[in-house]
């Protein structure tokens, strides 16, 4: 294929633009960044940067105050005080290729725009996530949506693997064999007739690779990344959202640092979590039952307080 | 299960309510209306009727003109002019089964509030859709994200629905053994471990089951029916739209006869479509060549004008 | 106009419904309740109630766990980790009638649909907002967008007053002998000829009244009370914001009792802020420049931890 | 101010990019393009080109097909077909000047994003909208929302002009007055008090000019443009889409020429209009009556037919 000339040559682009232009993040465009087995992410096209925030906060003629020092002041305020709106002004387009059990939960933001790969109109290729062993956990039991922090037996995650490896080559090989068409769209059998492509699809496993086109703008993205970068999302989701995170340093340094300040790593305090604060800081006694909370806010309160 | 208890209990209901009602509706409400082999959509609420339409258009008092004519004619001119806005103040709640590759063209209309069953969370269970014999179709040689006239030679089909059926059961079985759990959750084997289900389930084919509640407004709605009842859609989901086409027939009688003679089968006529429309009713000779349009667009014109 | 005659019929309607019926709204419904010296709320329809949240979450058949206290817990769950999809599956559309000043700050939030009176099409009524005497505060020093605690001097008062009254009543005077056309549509001089009403309100001034339908979900209603009930927003929308709290409050009194302490009076502190809040439980010495934080970072805290 | 000095020095930027560049809107990069007699509507940003909407629909990694022709081909075969989402992917950021009775039109267009100068935080400049006595229209008696083709007599036009200019003129004055700080925030009387801006500002008339930022993307753009430079949309908006128009078509010549055909001048025909065109295409004899359609409805396809 012609994939890597056509990079190669993208690569090479020197156009010149009036526009806002980051020299960090035009180092990583169009370079695919790997995730998992076969997955990756790549910046396509970016527009603005840390000045275009406080430019539209602004609402000026120019293009941020030029001070750094201010510009960066004035994105902690936004960001602190939740004025989202400015945050909206710059926009990103990634080329992600991800597993469908992925592409599933990552499609349920609503506020992107997508373009994926068609398998109404092409073939999917060959490609499938196979966990690594370290990552094979059982279901927690505490958290009922995620794993425990045990490993599995050597023996069961061979088990595993295998099953993982051999049902995903089988369905593939079906998906083929109904099609009456190879991977590259060659037909296997000419006295032989094949299915539709949408209908010989549905033979496939969710751990198949897909690929699409995603432009997010900065505001939703950094909401999109606290979630799914969260230590509760699953962790083949976690991981994209984490190189993206890198992305975004390069990209809007000054965004970023306010996001992991006051979004990331910051904290919800109910009402009653505060009046418990205040009484701690006074020195005052208080417990669970006192404090009007439930056992597990009051729980998930002290985790915050002594990590 | 207690499934039908629950069930039976809401179809008993009689609540008074102030709110406007639409006798039609009330019938289909919480009965499943089945689509495919073992997917269902079931109207769970509803909110507004024709005359909230009028209501909103006229921002009033009261409900709608109470003279039905008057509506209809009102009705009828918003959905000509695209006076969208009034449509989105009906709202529908459907509880939907259906199986993932239809759940993953259907979530890319991103203006509904969705609900889906959570894998993560929960087991799925052992079902999966394996098409009727006469719904396999080859490839479309004209079209080529669709499906061709022509049906599969009986033997070809036998071979295909036994793919599709032995693929589907042997995924799942091989699903509930990494989990070492059964579909109602009890453990298999008390000396075994299983994965967590968030991982378990990316061996499951994409013809297994999934279900959602949805909800939307009812221009939204008419949308993404236009888009989905269409010849060009794929078999399987537009069998779910016009289920759905049925429903809204029975709420809004006005807005649907609106819909189907304005959006539903009215076609776009392009600039120079119209061109030659006018010089054809003049009598005036006129072929694809003088007309400026492609051989495409041409023929595509002629399949309106002469069905 | 027959306005209280449509309304007093809408008070009596008794229709009978399967839907979730909540009897705290329906005794709202359609009565204006009074906001400002001409504004109002009023309810106009609603769907679902506290169960329907628990049933999407659940996406069960049936409606809610049955047992109020489940129920409760879920809901309560729900909000404090951020599932906001459930909130979503409640709607609720009032009709509005605010001053345009008021409209511009509303129709920033985008996730509702709204149906205005067109003054395109129809003439604005002559009432205009006119704040009261206590109402009329210096601009803050401290917080460059909102209100001293100061009032204004009564003479200063009176005068502002005054202004507000004669520029209404005069340009709304200019508005009618332009269209030359009074209030209610009639010809004002035979023999002279007016300039159309969309032209025509542009001479009007901001304080002027106008209506609208606006429908909302539950989720991004609540988003939009924490912020417009919030100290920050203009006293203006704020008793807007309060009204709907009240209605929220009858409508979903679950919901609602987890908004109030996990969103509406939580606090969000960031990552240096939970450090000196560790530290200042177990008694340590921290200050404004040990922390890291800003003076007005720190300020901010300090407001939240003794309030 | 150093207004010009800012828009001087962004105009001499000449930064290195890899991203796609259109060098036709390079040139109209930042310049106000004058709309109206003190609005302007200027390019700030834009993100994307032709290639990158054949990019996203073809899920590739180059950069459209490099072959003119074939990709002027796809693009209006998406414009055709309503494949809307590949056009998602290009981006525009203007910054606007309109007055707000405009500017109350246009956000109700709910997919763009929007940073506007803020009249709590900032004083209004003393800049109103006077219209041109060409564009002086009285009320349509045909269209109730429009204008018609009559202009006014020059004695009432120059008392219109004198009332507009006058009470303008006298509310901004009002507006300083009250807020006791003149245009640019100096205190006008030392021994007096003013009230908050936020109050003040509502004593102004709705031709006052505003300013924002706005950001959208080019399929959104072009609805926009659809709805808002149709004749039936009020001129002093439609001249802001006329301007904006020419920047689309400066940006994306290919997606430009595919909406102006089958999206800006298409028309969409109901069911009956089809089978009344069939009709008269056959020779065959057809009236109001015979047709089903309404009076109205008949008038409107006549005028399409018959232009």
């Amino acid at each position: 294929m012609a994939k890597n000339d056509e990079l190669q040559e993208l690569l090479q682009t020197k156009n010149i633009t009036k526009r806002a232009t980051v020299q960090a993040i035009e180092e990583l465009l169009y370079s695919p960044i790997p995730v998992l087995d076969h997955g990756f992410i790549r910046v396509v096209d970016y527009m603005g940067d840390d000045s275009s925030i406080v430019q539209a906060a602004r609402v000026s003629y120019g293009r941020g105050t030029k001070k750094s020092l201010q510009d960066k002041g004035l994105i902690n305020y936004l960001m602190r005080h939740r004025h989202t709106t400015p945050f909206e002004m710059c926009d990103i387009k990634f080329h992600i290729k991800l597993p469908i059990f992925i592409a599933r939960q990552w499609i349920r933001h609503r506020t992107a725009s997508v373009n994926e790969y068609s398998a109404r109109y092409s073939i999917l290729s060959n490609e499938f996530y196979v966990p690594e062993k370290a990552n094979l956990s059982p279901q927690s039991t505490i958290n009922k949506q995620g794993r425990s922090t045990d490993t599995l037996p050597s023996e069961v995650a061979d088990r595993v693997l295998s099953i993982i490896k051999n049902d995903s080559i089988n369905c593939y090989n079906h998906y083929v064999e109904m099609m009456n068409e190879d991977e590259s769209g060659n037909v296997i059998d000419e006295n032989n007739i094949g299915i539709t492509r949408e209908l010989a699809r549905i033979n496939l496993t969710l751990n198949t690779y897909t690929e699409w086109y995603w432009k997010i703008n900065l505001h939703n993205l950094l909401h999109f990344l606290a979630l799914r970068a969260d230590p509760h999302a699953q962790y083949e989701i976690r991981v994209y959202a984490q190189a993206m995170l890198d992305v975004v340093k390069a990209w809007v340094p000054y965004a970023y640092e306010a996001f992991e300040e006051h979004k990331m790593y910051a904290t919800s305090i109910s009402r009653k979590g505060m009046e418990v604060i205040r009484q701690m800081i006074d020195g005052k006694k208080i417990d669970q039952e006192s404090s009007g909370m439930s056992k597990r806010e009051w729980d998930e309160l002290m985790v915050n307080l002594k990590p």
